[in-house]
């Protein structure tokens, strides 16, 4: 009698988390209270306040999504994920778009990973991969890589990533602009990186190329080499980007270290410097520092505090910008 | 010991499972890739580029939602469902819309269903029941039919369906247009169906009106008659719709197969006709076929291809505009 | 064998649901249908027609939402929430919102509770506590008190809340505009309650400022004195609010009454009036009743009908607007 009970009890409840298991809901809510200053020279000198803030993701953005994965046997599996990004400090996000971050579904399997619909492009995955501070808000490059100014998932894509191969793998994604018209070709991006991760090595180089589809118009081409090795008491962190488009070019560089402090507390800190040249001359230059100190309040929380330094100069070397800031909050995942 | 464990795990998980039973998270998310071309004649003859695209909602439009049913005993039931669409190759829905779909709370039991909110009308239950090639994107009337052009799920809307009497159903929805003013009445939309659903035999004709509220202005009718036989071997579709708005009237015709190939495969096509007149004068015509082929990879996951050639002419029989589609997709269901 | 299928099927089931336990997705639907009239003298006499409805939020207003606590040891709780308001009569909500109603991130302990988002100031927290009518669209001061005029849920915000000593227990909030320029100050809000809740007894003064930061622009200044009295056969309710800007001042009244009838049933109502001076000279007044009768289906929906009549006159006591509403709707919980 109990036993069968017992039993029904497992049916049932069996039943209902399976009823729940084709999709789960997800997330991170991450805020923090801080100052911050962004200065700009238009021409009376470095203008621009002080504001306190409540503002979101510190260390990443805020999101809530839906994700599953069906087994369809023979190690094939269907796949989606619908993420929409917001902001915990108002709860504000892009007017008219149910989902800001990724939307897509794919299959996967012993060939690797097929995406359709809006997905994180191939340079994507590496662009951030080596980032100090936690590739956050706080880290040397936030402000000062012209090489994160690509568009990071765009509409219309179709991603493939191969299966890991010791320790290799690559991938390539491709957007389409659907925008062919009598005048114009069709706009497109595409994108590519190969990845080795092994033990305590790194290395991942991407490429991502942007055309408007418009004749004469130069596309954009941004490259990045992305590298860290784990010594164990610090990981070193380094990165290189390239950004062309015509006769303009920027150079950008940024190494970067996590240090363990043992307990659940990480430190992670780094320099970014960057050059834009046009047609040779140079046009502006930007460098930064950033730190953060990350404690784990468990697996799914972790407290934080960090700081970002930017500083931007002309041509003829004169600073026209200056950015602070300074914050601690939270992170959690769910 | 043991025993009491699995005992307190049985509870623990039933009790988990049933904190989330109160709520279903659901949805649809359906990309194709393909080549679409849509030419139409503004004066300098058929213009329009050929598209390559990756887009949403080939088979079912890409949806998610939130629904539960509470048991409130003697066969009453509470029930909810919020249902929002998207567009699974950019993220986007419609700004402002917490739910583009449908969004009520009511009731069912012996004496049917009651629905109170943004609901599908009672014409919208019937109006693709018949459709050839999955009621999707490819079907033959989907650039045909002008009575596809209703109101499908008009805001302020009270809805109920009647129980089942051996196979006889019926149902009535009503919308508000809480517009009334000084110089016009309350525009308003309401719709009927009555349907027969029995082994190989379905059978349903849908009515709606759209009142504007002004005076003088004619209300728009649709009507729609459609039926299905199942012979086993293929299932036959057909369907014949009409619009009225004062003078202009529309006259339309779909026939088609549904053909099961066996294993997961099953092929679905057909071939739609309309005719519009305004005063007795022919004013243009529309004709199309669709074809689809739906792979299912399991009951949650379906793998299609498909076609649809359309073509409309001007009431002299020139040709205006030609669309056509062909596109290969995944529909995922969670 | 049996034993281990079942400790098996018991730790699938058991695994999934806490898959699922970070996060409960929860939610009220609540849809009405009656009729409305507003009338307002813009010069020609009271204009205004009376509208057949179906709408949102009779009783609560329409929402759905994430939210979560995770257990970090010593009494310690990471906890979240996300909500977002919608109408159910037309699935629509704020355009660029993804969640209107509140979104934070906080902790709670012994200590109290700390939330870090939008969130619902501390004044909010008293507000509506005594309110008539279950505090809804009913409620005779719903159109009446002007000291609910107050911002609900400001952005960037900080929430503390006091533990529960003896019955009493205090809040603050503070929310950041982050709109310091050259010109003038950060606007910003602050609140704070303290209450009483013991046996019968409830009791709360809340406080609310608002502050634009341009430099002579007087403060919004909102004062709130809610208290209640269970004598079991009834509940009584009364109110004060007090709003203050510079030399325009409301005072306001409301009582009311909340009368269990056996069953599942309640009935409530209120009176409110209030006056609003500006330098001391009546500048308008406003009064008004309501009346709601509430049936519990189940813990989960409730099924109400309900009445609100109010009406302004101005300085000199001639009525410039009428507002009147009777509805039946449900209101389901998730």
């Amino acid at each position: 009698m109990k036993k069968s009970f017992v039993a029904l009890a497992v049916m049932a409840a069996a039943g209902a988390a399976m009823a729940q298991s084709s999709v789960q809901v997800y997330g991170i809510v991450d805020a923090w209270v801080g100052s911050e200053r962004l200065r700009v020279d238009n021409g009376n000198g470095l203008e621009g306040e002080r504001q306190t803030k409540v503002d979101s993701g510190g260390i990443s953005g805020s999101r809530f999504g839906f994700k599953g994965s069906e087994d369809l046997g023979s190690g094939l599996k269907a796949n989606f994920l619908l993420e929409q990004g917001f902001a915990v400090d108002d709860g504000s996000t892009e007017a008219g778009q149910a989902f800001t971050r990724q939307a897509y579904v794919g299959f996967s399997g012993g060939f690797g990973e097929v995406k359709l619909g809006k997905v994180w492009t191939a340079y994507d995955d590496i662009s951030g991969a080596t980032n100090s501070a936690f590739d956050s808000k706080f880290s040397a490059t936030s402000n000062v890589f012209v090489s994160n100014g690509y568009t990071a998932n765009p509409k219309n894509g179709v991603y493939y990533a191969t299966p890991v191969v010791s320790g290799f793998s690559g991938a390539f994604s491709y957007a389409l602009g659907e925008d062919k018209s009598a005048a114009k070709s069709a706009s497109k991006i595409y994108a590519a990186h190969v990845k080795y991760e092994n033990g305590p090595v790194f290395a991942g180089l991407a490429y991502q190329r942007e055309d408007s589809g418009i004749a004469g118009d130069p596309a954009v081409k941004f490259i990045r080499l992305n590298g860290s090795y784990d010594l164990g008491a610090a990981k070193l962190l380094a990165s290189y980007g390239r950004v062309a488009s015509g006769d303009t070019k920027a150079n950008e560089y940024h190494i970067g270290v996590d240090v363990p402090l043992g307990g659940n507390l990480t430190l992670s800190g780094g320099y970014a410097y960057s050059k834009v040249k046009d047609a040779g001359v140079t046009e502006g230059k930007g460098s930064g520092w950033g730190v953060a100190l990350g404690y784990n309040l468990s697996k799914r929380t972790m407290a934080y505090a960090g700081v970002n330094n930017t500083k931007w100069k002309d041509g003829v070397g004169a600073v026209v910008g200056k950015y602070d800031l300074y914050a601690v909050g939270v992170k959690h995942t769910f």
